[in-house]
């Protein structure tokens, strides 16, 4: 595989002078087509041998290009508060912006090879890494990023002199550290690892370049013109689709079965008219509980809660809660309850409304990454990642593509919350349709409720069966043995609550006790 | 996650009666609609808990559909002849023609769900396998097989009723196993791995379906009507890409920077009009043998390879050869060489030429899946599956979004050939475009040798120099320490032959040895 980047190929001193000076003008050009468009990022990532120059290089392409739009991220040990988080956090804040450059060093490439290389794990386990990287790289993609990833090789003979030379420049010299020519002596070792990752997470939309890197001009030019390229081939391509949709726009299609793709059996069979029962159906919405009962157990959970969110706090375990519903289903009433028992330095309450600016210049999902608390806290989510699947799928705001993928990536992201141990709990408060309109009613009559109630709320009523189809479709995705969703009975607020109290405190204890 | 397939849904009797004769025509339709296209084929897997309706569903369908046009393939322990191949050579030779519906019942994921269950594989090695199917099925799907997966489904006592109630009916009492009586004692185990299994292997290209089991009416329809909306919206979509595409065609596009996926760092920087060297540059062209050391060479490796085969055959152990070059580089007299030293019962020699409609009408890997021969055996390749990467990408008969898969799927394809422990060895023999001219001009003058020049031979070697940047890219991404490419100087035919059968030689006794 490496082969091939060990030909020794290279560019004159004049050859280059003339070339870099058209490239550099080039990729300015491309950095300002890229902000105009300002839908897509673009991510670099260069990985490599030592002294093959991808340091050299991220500094010349700095050089070279416009530093407004340009961000560099390298890696080394993760700090407290990265290491409180799941593994990605830390690569999901450093995420460039819409129209913004990203290039990053000892990426989320570094941590995988190096522990196979130093046989801290085995290969399947490494797979697993590579897997991980190929879902957080795909749903990027999918994003539309352009993602380019170099490989910057010496070979084994190249990579001893090049050490060498920088040992005897007096310049150069504090760069070759021992932990360089350790590495080198495991060269054998890193490649077959190299090669690998390559082979796996190679892929269409986020292709490996490997780069001969003893010459510094051949690779400086060999990967200023495959970024520049990239990017270029990347806004023609989104101009043709632009093109391509506008005149499918002015077509009017008049086929009866467009191409949607199928969420579920549920949606499949919604089509043909029958009533289907759905998962919402199952629920027994009659479930109550008297004023007096609810007083008692209310107390007792409260005090349960806030006992085991101190221990959870001392056990380093965050816990994350999650409310959805439909409108008045009583989900704010239900965290009220909640942040009551919990410590204010503590918690945080994240209500999700439509996304800011600077959100929207994202992955859907980076909202909610940069979220995540630092150890042993208590986030709640008053509405949360589902809206993806829920209001942006029933309002028709996510593509279908968005929603063929939506269901995977969000399941990604919730594995990846538990396997670092943070406890998940989904709530999905549920109201009948009735209810629905009776607390309506009374919210338009109580003048300090008024401001709670608007059109909106009126107007979403009416999408009420697609709701439950959507509820259904999410259900029976994202609902694993792993991170359940709890179904609440609300239509009697008491009872709606006590539950919440119930199964959090039980999942908590559970948690607590297993660690 | 089956939590949606167990709300108790069912269709009256006089409904069912109604929608069963529509839908029974529409799927009729629909697979006349797919005859017609001739450009697709459909996959349907059927898998879930027993007794949840797999196989009636399967004869209903059967019963519904053309059987002319239809196959339907069930799984057993694999038969002498499948465990000499590799796992998934049977379910290659199964898959259904473009235009045709294959049924598959305990297909490709009986297995690893069942490894899993009795606890024969780990969790990683669970992964892996999950991940094979997902290469698998994502190959047949960017080929436009349209994949749907059935996931029908029983709750824990639904299975224990509908096995009671079939023990007690005379006529299907037979059914009923200490098999299926097992299962349902390991059934939270068999959920938990199906639930993996359909979390990991649900994608947009080929999505799984969850179906309540248990009222017969239900359930045929659900799947009826997933069947027949997933063939009428492929279609649809294959319509719109069309007619795009023949917009696109008239438009003339005019754009400079064509949106095509970058090969490798060589077909990037090739745009630039530098010439690169690429790896056949580095061969030393001048390497020769002389008569004298080229007879007593040939005669000692003859022997030695008859010698080893014949220990490959008893050890069971099967050989793939496979030879690329330019025309004229020697190929066909290297295999004469090679085939003099084998029993001729025990090896075949596959020339790759363009395709038979009947492999056309497959998936392009599928015609070398075919040729792979019973352990112990030599095959030998003259030219391969290569082809997608060589003659297919530089005439331009492979698309961007083929090229852009093909390594991958070729070296997914290897790794099954090595998994399985198949000895494989890759040779490009070279020649220069001098030495071609020269033999080409002589061929023209022997008059025995004239028919194996063609005007085509003339018209490729215009095309030599995307062929030498076609071929790095080749050994960039498919050159692996587990499959590398052995590039042998074929100037001098002699030399070239000796180092086929050295190479070849060592790879076996490495191989036989190490068993």
């Amino acid at each position: 595989m490496f082969r091939t980047a060990e030909l020794g190929r290279t560019v004159s001193k004049s050859d280059y002078k003339e070339r870099a000076l058209a490239l550099r003008q080039e990729l300015l050009q491309a950095q300002q087509d890229l902000r105009e468009c300002g839908r897509l990022p673009v991510i670099l990532v260069f990985a490599g041998v030592d002294g093959a120059g991808k340091g050299e290089t991220v500094n010349l392409l700095n050089e070279w290009m416009d530093p407004r739009w340009l961000v560099t991220r390298a890696y080394g040990e993760p700090a407290d508060v990265e290491r409180e988080r799941p593994e990605y956090w830390r690569f999901w804040q450093d995420l460039p912006y819409k129209g913004q450059v990203g290039m990053f060093l000892s990426s989320w490439y570094s941590n995988p090879v190096l522990d196979k290389v130093y046989e801290k794990i085995d290969l399947p386990n490494f797979d697993e890494c590579l897997d991980r990287i190929i879902a957080f790289e795909n749903a990027l993609a999918d994003d539309r990023a352009v993602i380019l990833k170099f490989w910057m090789h010496l070979s084994r003979t190249a990579q001893k002199r090049r050490l060498k030379t920088m040992e005897k420049d007096p310049l150069l010299r504090w760069r070759v550290t021992e932990v360089d020519w350790q590495h080198w002596q495991m060269y054998d070792r890193f490649i077959e690892a190299a090669e690998r990752t390559i082979m796996r997470t190679s892929t269409a939309k986020a292709p490996w370049f490997i780069v001969e890197g003893a010459d510094e001009r051949y690779r400086s030019l060999a990967v200023g013109v495959i970024i520049r390229d990239g990017i270029r081939n990347r806004l023609e391509e989104l101009r043709l689709e632009d093109e391509h949709k506008a005149s499918l726009a002015q077509d009017a299609p008049e086929h009866s079965y467009a191409p949607t793709i199928i969420q579920g059996t549920t949606t499949a069979l919604g089509k043909t008219g029958t009533p289907l029962r759905t998962i919402l159906d199952s629920l027994d919405m009659e479930k109550s509980l008297d004023k007096a009962a609810y007083g008692i157990q209310l107390k007792r959970y409260q005090a349960k809660l806030n006992l085991l969110h101190r221990k959870a706090l001392q056990a380093a375990t965050s816990t994350i809660v999650l409310f959805e519903g439909p409108d008045a289903a009583g989900k704010g009433g239900a965290i009220r309850r909640l942040t009551a028992a919990l410590d204010a330095r503590n918690y945080q309450v994240i209500p999700i409304a439509a996304p800011t600016d600077e959100e929207r210049a994202h992955h859907y999902l980076w909202r909610f990454w940069r979220h995540l608390s630092r150890a042993g806290r208590v986030t709640i989510f008053d509405r949360s990642w589902y809206g993806r699947v829920l209001v942006e799928r029933v309002e028709g705001f996510a593509s279908d593509e968005e929603l063929a993928r939506a269901y995977a990536e969000i399941n990604d992201f919730e594995a990846q919350l538990i396997e670092h141990g943070i406890v998940l709990l989904k709530y999905w408060v549920h109201i009948t349709k009735d209810e629905q309109h009776r607390r309506f009613k009374a919210r338009a009559e109580t003048p300090h409720k008024q401001w709670k109630l608007t059109d909106e709320d009126w107007r979403n009523r009416e999408k009420w069966e697609a709701y439950e189809i959507a509820v259904n479709d999410m259900v029976e995705h994202t609902s694993t043995s792993l991170s359940p969703w709890i179904l609440v009975e609300g239509n009697d607020k008491r009872f709606a609550r006590v539950k919440v109290f119930k199964t959090l405190c039980a999942k908590l204890e559970e948690k607590l006790e297993a660690k």
